[in-house]
């Protein structure tokens, strides 16, 4: 047996900004050597941030990848760290001649092992993702090597992400080719209840890998995608060694009893199980164990409950969505009612009540509660408000135009969001959105006006979570937190029944079944793509069912048509050119 | 030789409208009856449409899609057209275990033949594309068979669509299996100069075949896609036989002379040349040559020269985006600058004049000539139009808040934009916006604003482009445009210099290069992903570049962030689930 001390850097990197990635590589590196680490292992494509969309068809763009990966490995030994083993991932490319379908440039999402002040071995994902968030194969060609570098006498193999979500591939040809230990860097995004599928997946993949596995993620926000951390170690049974924390950067380090191994370095080709050939190139960096040290007891951190869990995830996507933007403030509407509430208290949690402002908007139809509700949260939370009447500016409108129903009720809810609009444009505000998973789905919602702005934190939650959440953060706080008031939400905001405040008198359950019965029917619809003959089994009401899915479908259609326009060319907007948002790559840097 | 009249059905279908779709399967079957064909070919996924994104992934869609094609083949048979045999697109099923990442319930995009009431033979489409604006592999898994059938002597080969496009697989295995024709159902969408293309690649194809090829495309509108048609028939040497014209619905019948066979039937595996294995499945439907007969000349259909083509392209694309999304109208607001003019006109032509209402929004910047510009296009053309000034309701805004600069000029166009919106919403007109690509591009465009709206037919068209196809269609016209007027476009319209007026004397070039240097600046880095680098080597100007690719980007950002918000359940709306806007499907019906 020999013994490793490994360092998982469970990081933050941001989408294009190679240079500060690769200053926190450095940073991270020195700290893991103070802390006597023999192997450091950073996350998938840590170098350029994960995802980077069609950044990555850019030559420039992967020339910029590989030439900071290169120079970071010169950096580390120039600043005497180039005996300490870095594993990390960038975007590299495959060197295939083009042919129809394949992305320019036939990019990789690699990784590679940094030592010495060389790049000493390459590899990239072998199985490409293209579900859910992921879209891989427009963007990347599949990898189909499996490096094994001896680090005082032990093998360590990597593989990237999806390979481990996969059968076949990386991780089967490990346990034929053999290895000590498996690295795995992941940029995994956050899904509610997740890290329970991950540990369950990181305990098979090194039971079939046959010996230990790090598995390391990225933390932070990037565009609508939250990646949570919740790094694991796993021994070769399988076992719980070490877990990181969620919604937090990390240097989490563990030592680990491994394996030696005397197998001849060398290239081998394995049959990967998965109709491809992968082949092992097996390198020595060195060969002695390490003398004998003291040992540290692994930490594993707690797993929140669900609740909390959520409220971090949402804390978290709107600090990094302002932070990577280059915002320094947000604006809202806040209505009394529980949405704008929730919202507005995630936002004074991540970044600070001071940089939230808030704008009340009372029309003829809001009723008093609403607006002492909404005084009553800026009072407990110490918000930057103002309040704008929008009376006078509908009956402008009015003048000219004559709308009844559904248009009046639009119109006041336009007029709130263009208020917001120019407020942004002329202080720099990031307009957030208000509304909630169950509204968004049943179109619930005015396009261009309750729905506009720059970040929806609460778009993916239903209405009865936001009145869970609403309820757990009043009872319960985090350091990461920075609002400091204690029960920041008015009670009456959760307590009171949900209206829109259009029409007189309004309630939601004008239109809407109970958001009890509605959530549960939308979960199953939405989330599971039951069937209307699905649902109704399920025990769902038969007439609920085809009205649901007639708002729902209506709704979905309504959010496509902005913008589509007919596709002449490559590259229409939309659907054929996609960039992140919080993007800091310049191609004129 | 034996002798074979083919039918290509050149069609319109209608995503999830299984019913009409089938009914006019049998109406254009009939047809082609009587016409004496020997076999009719329809597109891709003709039964359900194409593309039916996440609809593919509701397992009650998947039931009804195969109980269609059944249906339709009992029908077919009832109606006196069993013995003719039907090549059709559809949705089908693989049947595979579910795993991480396999679309759910494993969907084929199938075709099949049907023939005296049965469906005889299966197949599925084995290349995937995963680029553009295709994202397959979100959708369907991949066929595995190439069904080559006998008919009258000659053994017919089914490939669908992508597997064209790519080396290897079905028709690699064609050429070594040996077939006598190969007849493929697309859905290919246009893209302008593509059809030079497409006819290179059957001949190429037909050649490595070692047959005749027919290529049956769809044509219509569908969502921001247009399908152009330009169906072809090349011989085993790969010359140009037929051709069905462009963006016409088109029963083109063809008369071959083609080898026959006495291959053996039964399944036999081959090696397809890509790392998969390929099983043809040959069967007999009859063996008797026809009778010889008199065979008719072949048609080859006219290429239209560009601004032709393209502006055929909008118009359909406006027709059908109406029509399927069941819209009986269309508002828009006119300015007297081309975009607005261009738009109007390619409206009238699609839907015509009586159908389409315009209203002229002049503010304390409008000049005189383009409310002149205006008002001598609606009388040109015969538009409902009204008058609605905005100054009154700028006013109004601007009491309660102060705005200035870019602030304010914004606030004057999502004054109009709320304006069509509530007319919108008032009266059911569908709002089509007006902006160009060269401007979309750029940022030179105010979110909520003028990009408010449902439809946007010249997203895709670049201003020098706008102008050109003003001048073309002053110059010509079509049968199948609505607009009976001559010149519909006011001169000065096009001549003018463009400017939005929201501001005193402003012109586009304040801010803006020409556009006949923007326009090329534009496609070298939109459209071919050229780094600053390569643009500077390519002749653009430096400081020009590094401004138009900051404005690209940043435009890119700002659009992207209408609605983003952070994921936290298995599908958020937007980039998780996506359903086809024109869509028919029904989950209750």
């Amino acid at each position: 047996m020999a013994h490793l001390r490994i360092a998982l850097a469970q990081t933050n990197p941001t989408v294009g900004d190679l240079t500060g990635n690769a200053g926190k590589l450095v940073a991270w590196t020195r700290e893991a050597a103070d802390r006597g680490a023999h192997l450091v292992v950073f996350t998938e494509m840590f170098l350029t941030g994960y995802p980077v969309e069609d950044l990555v068809l850019r030559t420039s763009f992967v020339d910029a990848s590989i030439r900071t990966l290169e120079e970071t490995a010169v950096r580390l030994r120039e600043e005497g760290l180039g005996e300490l083993p870095v594993v990390v991932g960038y975007v590299d490319r495959a060197g295939l001649a083009p042919r129809v379908g394949q992305p320019k440039g036939a990019p990789l999402d690699a990784a590679a092992v940094l030592w010495r002040g060389e790049v000493v071995t390459r590899t990239a994902k072998h199985h490409l993702p293209n579900y859910g968030v992921f879209d891989e194969y427009r963007y990347f060609v599949r990898g189909d090597r499996l490096p094994i570098f001896r680090l005082h006498g032990v093998d360590v193999a990597v593989a990237v992400c999806e390979d481990l979500w996969q059968d076949g591939g990386p991780v089967a040809v490990v346990g034929q080719a053999g290895a000590g230990l498996l690295v795995a860097p992941n940029a995994s995004p956050y899904e509610k209840e997740k890290d329970d599928v991950r540990l369950e997946l990181c305990a098979r993949r090194a039971r079939e890998a046959g010996c230990a596995l790090v598995y390391v993620n990225q933390v932070g926000g990037q565009d609508e995608l939250v990646f949570d951390g919740d790094s694991i170690v796993v021994d070769a049974s399988g076992e719980l060694v070490a877990r990181a924390g969620q919604f937090r950067e990390e240097l989490l380090t563990v030592d680990l009893d491994l394996p030696e191994s005397a197998a001849e370095p060398g290239r081998f080709p394995y049959d990967a199980g998965d109709g491809s050939t992968i082949t092992v190139d097996r390198i020595v960096l060195s060969s002695e164990p390490v003398a004998p040290y003291p040992v540290r007891p692994a930490t594993v951190a707690d797993r929140p409950e669900l609740p909390a869990e959520v409220y971090s995830a949402l804390v978290l996507a709107v600090r990094d969505y302002v932070a990577k933007n280059g915002f320094q403030s947000v604006i809202l509407g806040l209505s009394g009612g529980i949405d704008s509430a929730l919202t507005a208290t995630i936002a004074a949690d991540a970044i600070g009540p001071e940089r939230v402002h808030v704008v009340l908007m009372p029309s003829r139809y809001s009723s008093d509660h609403s607006v002492g509700d909404a005084e009553e949260l800026v009072r407990r939370q110490g918000l930057n408000a103002r309040t704008v009447p929008i009376a006078d500016i509908v009956d402008a409108f009015e003048k000219e135009i004559d709308l009844s129903g559904l248009a009046a009720e639009n119109l006041q809810a336009r007029v709130r969001g263009m208020i917001l609009m120019g407020l942004s444009n002329e202080h720099g505000h990031l307009v957030l959105t208000t509304g909630n998973k169950s509204e968004l789905a049943t179109g619930y919602s005015t396009l261009y006006g309750d729905s506009a702005g720059g970040f929806a934190p609460i778009k993916d939650v239903p209405k009865t979570m936001v009145w869970e959440l609403s309820r757990w953060r009043n009872a319960h706080t985090d350091p990461s937190f920075l609002l400091r008031a204690e029960r920041p939400i008015p009670e009456n905001s959760i307590t009171k029944e949900p209206s829109a405040e259009l029409r007189p008198d309004q309630r939601d359950t004008d239109s809407l079944p109970p958001y009890e019965v509605l959530d549960r029917l939308l979960d199953d619809y939405v989330e599971k793509d039951m069937g209307s003959a699905e649902l109704i089994a399920a025990g769902h009401d038969p007439d609920l069912v085809t009205r649901v899915i007639r708002l729902v479908d209506l709704a979905e259609y309504k959010r496509r048509q902005y913008p589509p326009g007919p596709k002449i060319t490559p590259k229409n907007f939309g659907r054929d050119r996609r960039l992140p948002i919080t993007n800091r790559w310049r191609e004129s840097t």
